[in-house]
């Protein structure tokens, strides 16, 4: 066992402050990472202040963070597919049952007994998994992904999470060349969503309830873009998505965009609005449409995902803060003030 | 043009009552019908009493039925798959527009140049088609059906809606043997799903808030019966389900059922309850599960549901009723009075 620099809350109510946090040490399938960025996710937000506890009561104290980049430090003996300064990442999970149907299908986001980065019982050290709010983690290399070194480990930590959150529902609805692609909400997920539906070859249009983000949208890679609100410039676009991401948080007319979908389009949720939202029958029977969601992605996706990034140079947009900001950081974040998704530069932490 | 009796409402507060109406005479492609039985569906009601003005407004007089089971009585001179004397039905539709992509692969039900059996602009005689309440009916060769002639036809009637509605998704979404299916509300439709799934060779279970409904769900081929209000025999259920196929018009709780599908699990909404349903995202996020809707079938698949039909010797539970007692018929409709569809005698309208 050693110790790290973390950024941990003691409560819900309390900041997020400087600690020292156990680490073990590496078995011999385990990767020792030295953390160099983490990005922030709404999902630390709302854990760090227990906004989740009808799903799981948060365990403190917590160290959030699982949109992981660093360079491998040291590797166990049977680690065969790392070796020490190799650029890896570290997403959600870090570790599941692999021998249950899900894991067998390389789905192991929808293992039963997967274990997350934070806040997740700990195997080897007992209390609750730490995450990536920290200077260093362990991990078992089944869990750890090659980050291309073409890109900024700054703007690819995002990827372990916003970026598979979006990728795999964009890969299981079959997006590519010839199909129409709707993202609705341009936020840390929204904005991946458009850089893949993009380079993935599909027309792509953002749904937006904000005139001030019609630039950026096409500079990320949108064809067009439509205001909400604007019920004319909705009707244009009626029964022509093969598919649609959602990735907003918040409440919001569903029935709206499901009626923009063809015959057999899905509309994917990969945002969690805290209400369950209403949706209308009649809209869903008249094209055989379906509305689902999708939680993050397996391994091996994760893995292919990451690959994709690298031959087609996408990274999140990110601004790159200091540890010390982070509490400041979630402030902006629930004033959607971030383009898009804040970054932490762990080498801060030395700073205390 | 030739004139047919019938069954009519002139107005949504008016009961059906016997009328007169024009039938066009059999152009070179078009099969003229004797009506034996017509099915009476919920829809029926609905557009007699114009319940889906907000989708379009009823226009009166209104002569409904759309499950149509009778004998060829003449064949227009191009017609090459009927000849007089043929056990034939009708569905929902009488025509479509042929050369859009939904036509092309054989789904008529959602070509947007659909006409509907009743209450559509009819384009041979103006106004609007008069539906299967009705001693005769003239539709062009390619929306009718053979009915297979091992089947009573005054029970077959109701596969013409009720059984392509709830066959098309089972089929759609994969039912086969091996995968478990739930059937939620055990009425006209519902009960059709059960003898489909269980014919196609899944685990069935059906889901009622009736628990006098367990043993007529048994004998339709149920393999287990789950009181829905009962949230013990729910969670011994959750994530287990492949597909649940979901019949129920009413309000209810969809997220119950959510929880119960596996990893990839579907559940289809075939009946339109009138409010929007709360759907929780965190239900189809955490196991990617989709809920969707699905109208009738095709043509092709309708033809197919038949011939399954006749192989298996599958008809709906039906009460014979003469025409004469079709507004009585709609109360007890109205309070599930009915195991599980009313079926008119057509015979019955030479009584006047």
């Amino acid at each position: 066992m050693f110790h790290a620099k973390a950024y941990a809350a003691t409560s819900p109510t309390s900041p997020l402050a400087a600690t020292t946090i156990p680490r073990r040490d590496p078995t011999p399938r385990d990767v020792q990472i030295e953390i160099l960025y983490c990005g922030i996710c709404h999902s630390d937000l709302h854990t760090v202040r227990n906004e989740w506890s009808s799903l799981a009561s948060t365990v403190y104290p917590c160290v959030p963070g699982h949109e992981i980049v660093g360079r491998v430090a040291k590797v166990g003996a049977e680690v065969t597919r790392f070796a020490p300064g190799d650029l890896v990442g570290v997403g959600c999970m870090v570790d599941s049952d692999r021998t249950c149907p899900e894991c067998r299908a390389g789905l192991e986001q929808f293992c039963a007994g997967q274990v997350l980065t934070y806040g997740a019982p700990d195997r080897h050290l007992g209390g609750v998994t730490y995450g990536g709010y920290s200077g260093s983690v362990v991990v078992d290399e089944h869990f750890v992904l090659h980050v291309p070194p073409n890109l900024d480990p700054a703007a690819a930590a995002p990827l372990l999470c916003a970026g598979i959150t979006t990728w795999s529902p964009l890969r299981h609805w079959g997006v590519k060349e010839g199909k129409k692609v709707g993202v609705v909400g341009l936020g840390g997920l929204g904005h991946m969503g458009v850089k893949f539906a993009r380079a993935l070859g599909a027309h792509v249009v953002v749904f937006t309830t904000s005139p001030g983000k019609r630039e950026d949208a096409l500079r990320l890679g949108a064809h067009e873009v439509v205001l909400s609100r604007d019920a004319n410039e909705m009707r244009k676009h009626a029964g022509s998505f093969d598919f649609i991401l959602d990735a907003v948080a918040a409440d919001h007319d569903l029935n709206a965009y499901v009626a923009l979908l063809r015959r057999d389009g899905n509309l994917t949720l990969v945002g969690a609005p805290e209400k369950p939202l209403p949706v209308a029958a009649f809209g869903l029977l008249l094209g055989r449409r379906s509305i689902s969601g999708s939680p993050i992605g397996g391994i091996a996706e994760t893995q292919e995902m990451l690959d994709f990034c690298g031959s087609h140079g996408i990274t999140a947009d990110v601004e790159v803060i200091p540890m010390q900001q982070v509490n400041e950081a979630y402030e902006r974040m629930l004033r959607s003030d971030v383009k898009y998704r804040f970054s932490i530069d762990m080498a801060s932490l030395q700073a205390g």
